[in-house]
């Protein structure tokens, strides 16, 4: 069993508690900190994205649809599906030349609530564009620009890209292939299940997702190309950090305060990876349960106070983040999530 | 550590699992059936508000104001604040001579993603009536008409019932004592807790959540006036099921189904208590990590299978609620919920 990462308290008793583990690795493969079993495969869902991002930015598909800070960032993002996300991800599509009926990730009215009230009160309803993984899917329509051949090749990019979401079409073969040369492990082998917006997922142990993300993040360990595209998306997310998330989301608060020294990104089902530049650190978190909001969130933001420097006002700022009050709907403060202890222990 | 009692799926492997413990026991307090610690306080949240709703009918007040079977199933609700529950939680409170204005349960949108919005279509905001706790506060101060003395006492309702959420209020040291009664446990010496309406919350173990129900559901081991109104509760929920969730909700879909065999009633974090008054049964169960939707639900599905005695389209319809296929934004099944093996063979 995993230990206790997070805690929901309520008066002075536990309430509820969530179990996982975290796999913290320098570029080289070495262990930092750990807890938990970290060898157990499984599922890093949306956490990879801007892994399975840099297939676009190492070939010249970003450089010859000339994508913007924006658009990479959203090439890596679970966004809210709000206005501005929207018209990012219209607008890589438009660069490749087609529009959202190429999308195969599927509708879904945006996260946030405020958005879609509003949707609804104009009479709105959502397309693939809300849906929150339309800019990796964007992304992925522009990489297919390049591998089909640009125009010369004489091919349909509409018709190339058709079923881009199987496992077996050029564009997931490349995508699949990223993942693999960054985190290492043999995905042919992997157990592999089909995620949220249909592409496959591939099941893979934390401390090959926490070794990747220190390459992601220090360029070690990968490809020339590979490292000069990992720089290029960690640049992008951090000057556009409400592309890869949006409105009072973890990862566009945490990236909007610091900036290139964190890049975070939030999974399905409680995964979290981040890679920690100055200290040259890839962390990757499996929240049991699959909790998102209140618990991998929690652990990770532990995991940015004990292997980020921060100044006083971030660690402040960090510490609202570990060390959450729980209000109740008369604004009084009935409990916290709280990182637990053999968490700060790290 | 407890048991994972239910299991997230993806593909052929378990993504994600939910942990806890379940105490089934008799009115007698035998334990026939247990999985993990039933020993551990809990807080049992709204999981139990059909025995805060029993001193209203065990005392004049239900008659008194003539509280039909839709406001005593409001009564012990946890309701998606449609139109229908929030019209019948203001006659309630008209029926006491009072409005919304007494509330101190606080405001939030209603639970229905589809009210809310339609609602926000409208330009309209949430009052204290779509609070989920309306029709048990309602509840509450049609009590305190009794409490205090019906008119005859020279008291006005709206100053009597100021501040009824307070341990100290007459109205809640009923309703403390009615739940001590119930359960036999001394909650003068219990953790205490603030629940999201407001009201004091007990920390209670499984095993006197499950005796309590047993009571509930048989009336053995309750006072005559209880056992009397604990049935008029029952009746009334299986007859006005809509009225204890509303559209979608796990708890009223069971009960329209086996109306008076399955009292259920979900709490916030985890909890689910429920009366099998066939068997003389009651069931409480905690989800360690606090998870309701889709691991106590299943949980409860699965006891509600093992512990009632169903015909075939009863018991399709119970394993379609205790093994979930779940789909993603293009309806591809990806995966299930479900019980788990430790819980199925109970």
């Amino acid at each position: 069993m995993n230990p206790v990462l997070v805690e929901a308290w309520r008066g002075d008793a536990v309430e509820s508690a969530h179990a996982g583990a975290i796999a913290v690795l320098d570029a080289d493969g070495a262990v930092v900190a750990s807890l938990g079993d970290i060898d157990r495969p499984i599922f890093p869902r949306s956490a990879v994205k801007a892994l399975q991002a840099l297939p676009l930015v190492e070939s010249d598909a970003a450089e010859r649809l000339r994508l913007n800070d924006d658009e990479l960032a959203l090439a890596c993002a679970s966004h809210n599906g709000e206005p501005e996300h929207v018209r990012t991800a219209a607008g890589m599509l438009a660069k490749a030349g087609v529009d959202a009926d190429v999308l195969e990730c599927g509708v879904h009215w945006p996260y946030l609530d405020t958005v879609s009230r509003a949707m609804t009160a104009r009479g709105e309803t959502p397309t693939a564009l809300n849906n929150n993984c339309s800019g990796k899917h964007a992304g992925f329509v522009c990489l297919a620009c390049g591998l089909m051949g640009w125009n010369d090749s004489g091919l349909d990019l509409r018709q190339y890209v058709k079923g881009y979401v199987s496992p077996e079409h050029p564009v997931m073969r490349e995508v699949t292939d990223a993942l693999q040369s960054a985190t290492g492990f043999d995905l042919s082998r992997a157990r592999r299940g089909v995620d949220g917006c249909s592409i496959p997922t591939f099941a893979i142990p934390l401390r090959r997702l926490a070794l990747a993300f220190a390459r992601f993040g220090t360029g070690r360990g990968l490809r020339a190309g590979e490292a000069r595209a990992a720089k290029r998306l960690r640049e992008a997310v951090a000057k556009s950090p409400f592309m890869v998330a949006g409105t009072g989301r973890f990862d566009t608060r945490v990236m909007e305060r610091l900036g290139a020294r964190a890049f975070c990104k939030v999974g399905a089902e409680g995964v979290y990876c981040a890679s920690l530049p100055e200290r040259g650190l890839g962390v990757a978190i499996k929240i049991d349960d699959g909790n998102n909001a209140r618990a991998a969130e929690v652990a990770m933001a532990a995991m940015i106070e004990a292997f980020v420097t921060l100044n006083d006002t971030e660690a402040t700022f960090m510490r609202g983040l570990s060390d959450v009050p729980l209000k109740n709907w008369n604004g009084i403060e009935v409990g916290a999530l709280r990182a637990a202890q053999a968490l700060r222990s790290l």
